[in-house]
């Protein structure tokens, strides 16, 4: 009989994951606020669940991918939430974005209940996740870490340790983040700057990205920026500004004062407020500095 | 007999790049401010001048390296300028960083002289300049392009062609000093933000510089500002600031609003009100972001 | 017999504004966190409460004046929180600094349980609560800005009426106080300006503050900020950085970019990471202005 | 016989002036870029001259009141510049909104010449300059001030003296100017918070502009920010961008960081990115905040 782990959050991410699970030859206890997404996963390694605490029951571990700090909550506490019949030890497997403090109250409240919380965001898009590429930061306790390691490394290509706090490796999650909603902001700046002079915005994007700049996030973003390459809708502005507000936030619990933080909340609530918060954060970034500068 | 190149500023990457044209087998005609650094060339292949106008006679081609607009400018129309001496049809070879505006004037009034002006910025460290590994961007007439060819190819490993505007080299050099300057702005940032949350800033870096950002911009000076490490100075504050004024400059001549370009000029402009301008620009910014956070 | 009114938070606005009320003839159900402050009013005027709910039984008014969102909740809806005992159809006036989310979620749990909530924000600091010289703007249902009205005329110089949603008067509150500190910043900037250029900041400030800017708010911090006047501690810079966040958080809310905001926040931000949290917030700004100016 | 006095400049402020010191008994010999406007003063007590340096010639008192630094400097250096005919002792009364580094400049060289340079900015909208008040900022030699003084009596309400640098009153001015364009900034800010959140733009402007911050500036403009109100064109958001980067560049050479004059810099070239240069500035903040708001 294969072993069965809990998994809540079919989205983008999560399904590419779910599916790598069952894979390599576990059974799912699945919950999804849209059910419907359980079936796509069409195959009969999954159980249907009605409610987290039904997804939490009977498992030595629990995943979670969450669209935000909220869900999670309640997906945990809430009345049908996992506290109610998580197994004493069994291990959350807490994967979404969300901010360090989360996970902080959620590990105390795990720990209260007699079973275990491990902070574990990821980085790579969808794609990744599918090809099991994702980078994955853990932060927490080591024999959590350690009894988690086999699950996470079937998810992804590497396992990075940032140490005992609960909220550790959510903090390098939002760095990272901002990172990257920087980068695009700061290419954005730049070549809307090479085309105001006449210059072609894609010769630009590709010299930075194969010298200096030679690095992933240069040459994805890079070429969806330069191209004004809008569509399909891979990352949604309003997620993007989510992430912005994670960083944000952090800025402030963290009495850290952020200037280009700062700058790329700015552009993509401008984004929001102008009604771009379903488009791409490619459009959200890109065309915001466009329409500033009068193209 | 040798071919004679004139050269005008030996300062750390000038000189790399004046020893490999020597090394290479010119002759050079050299002006520089501070005449003993012609001297510490240490070879007979060096005609030491007394004036830009001196190291601009009789050559095909004239190399100036100098520190900024105002000192390329005095250089060119001075009365010891090289526009009193250079021969018909020879080559400026402009290689510093500076405003395309100038680069359009110059190339203005070497075309009423009856000579050439070609704009050659050059991206890499004085490291680079001495192993040839220089980037060097070109920008202006396409006959003039073709002529400096053999030189550049000397000097860089890769001549990129940015088109027929006198002054495209220069809007793509000060671009990616910009991008150079938001990274290393908003990597103290996020690593700042970690230490305050009990992380590492050293495995923060690695992490990013080895995954996500795996660039050289993110790899050397990741590591200097997540160690904290200010010396040796390598490129000064004051230097640093001076390209975020150039980069500043453009935004407002090309109308072209560039918040984190407004970011790294107040973060640098700071340094130099704190006294900072002759400490190493990792410092500038690093220590910058590290005092607003009261650490 | 005097009539009763609940009154719940001593600082330095609500201790003023409670004496008037004794003084014009009323009898306070006091409840302070700190209850010795109660018996600093000094007067038989006064029942001592040990908590919210005891201050706001059978009282036909309950006056709140709070630190914050989160201590204002928790008077209300906590365990011994006012919600537990109001009469039916008394009046909640909440006259803290609040976000106007806050205010319409208590009108709900008011009008809920058959009683009424009246956002009353006031402008002016403790010599003008003492001089009933407040501003008090007001927003919620007509019937009941009525029936408070003869209470908020015996607290300040003029009462305005912001219309009928719950938290309307809040967002004006929020949107001075942002006005106020980005006054504040804006003079610091110009000050400090005029005092790198060899001027006096003071003969400075003076004359903006008699002409174009002769308005309290030029006049009485255009004076301390001019004067580096930092002692004694008025309004410390922790409770300037909470009014910074409550505009930013509105803000992001509202769907508003505000740039000056940001400036503000940020400057307030790292006035809290540098420790300055207890100064005065001129101190917190000015001071802040200063250093960056390396001064 | 009338006195003369030489008078270079007819703007909108311009001709206000000059108009009051024919009405107060003086002749004037005036030059402006515009010929035909000198008619339009319509009287015999005008000369009108083809240069600047024919105003100039036999004059106790030129002044200038020009759009720009380089348009005074080119007025005073130029080949008809005054500095070519001004007589011994005269005194340039230099009205314009400059750089304190130009006045730097043009008193030496009025030294140099034997005569004398006075910087004189004004505070006030052309409608102040009309009746006479003018707030009227000077600073340098103590004897030419007091010389200059009942010139400048005839065309302000105050005559304020900035001590004895020579470019001091130019920092006072555009200290003052930052302060202006901060506060319409602010206001939009405020007011679009309060629109975004269903409040009434005008009492809110009213509320403020009659309390706290009770000053012309904010009555003035407050009214037209609240009110939208963009025609009919008074003073350009290019004036305005002028004036921003005046104060950015001060900011630079005074090694001083000025975050708000950076958030004003950037809506102004915003607005001239976005085509609005010609429009008024109250336009150009306004509508600016209000497009980001998405609205």
């Amino acid at each position: 009989m294969k072993t069965k782990i809990g998994f809540i959050g079919l989205g983008n991410m999560g399904a590419s994951m779910a599916k790598n699970l069952i894979d390599s030859g576990y059974h799912l206890q699945v919950y999804n606020r849209t059910l419907s997404k359980v079936d796509e996963l069409g195959t009969d390694s999954v159980t249907k669940c009605q409610s987290p605490a039904e997804a939490a029951a009977n498992v030595p571990f629990l995943i979670t991918m969450v669209s935000d700090d909220e869900v999670l909550r309640e997906s945990a506490v809430g009345d049908g939430g996992i506290l109610k019949t998580l197994q004493p030890n069994a291990v959350h497997i807490s994967m979404s974005t969300i901010s360090p403090g989360t996970s902080e109250e959620l590990a105390r409240l795990h720990e209260q209940s007699g079973n275990r919380y491990l902070a574990s965001p990821v980085f790579g898009r969808p794609e990744a996740a599918a090809a099991r590429k994702l980078w994955i930061c853990v932060s927490g306790d080591e024999q959590t870490k350690t009894d988690a390691r086999p699950i996470l490394d079937l998810l992804g290509q590497e396992v990075i340790d940032f140490g005992p706090s609960a909220g550790g490796a959510n903090v390098v999650k939002i760095a990272g983040n901002f990172m990257i909603m920087a980068s695009m902001e700061m290419m954005a700046e730049a070549f809307t700057l090479a085309e105001k002079n006449g210059l072609s915005r894609m010769q630009v994007a590709d010299f930075f990205s194969s010298t200096l700049f030679n690095a992933p996030i240069f040459q994805s973003y890079g070429k969806a920026l330069a191209g004004k390459q809008y569509q399909p809708v891979g990352f949604k502005s309003k997620l993007g500004y989510k992430d912005a507000r994670l960083a944000f936030k952090l800025s402030q619990t963290s009495e850290m004062p952020m200037p280009i933080a700062n700058a790329v909340h700015s552009r993509l609530l401008t984004a929001i407020a102008k009604g771009w918060g379903e488009n791409d954060w490619v459009e959200g970034i890109g065309r915001g500095v466009s329409e500033d500068a009068g193209i």
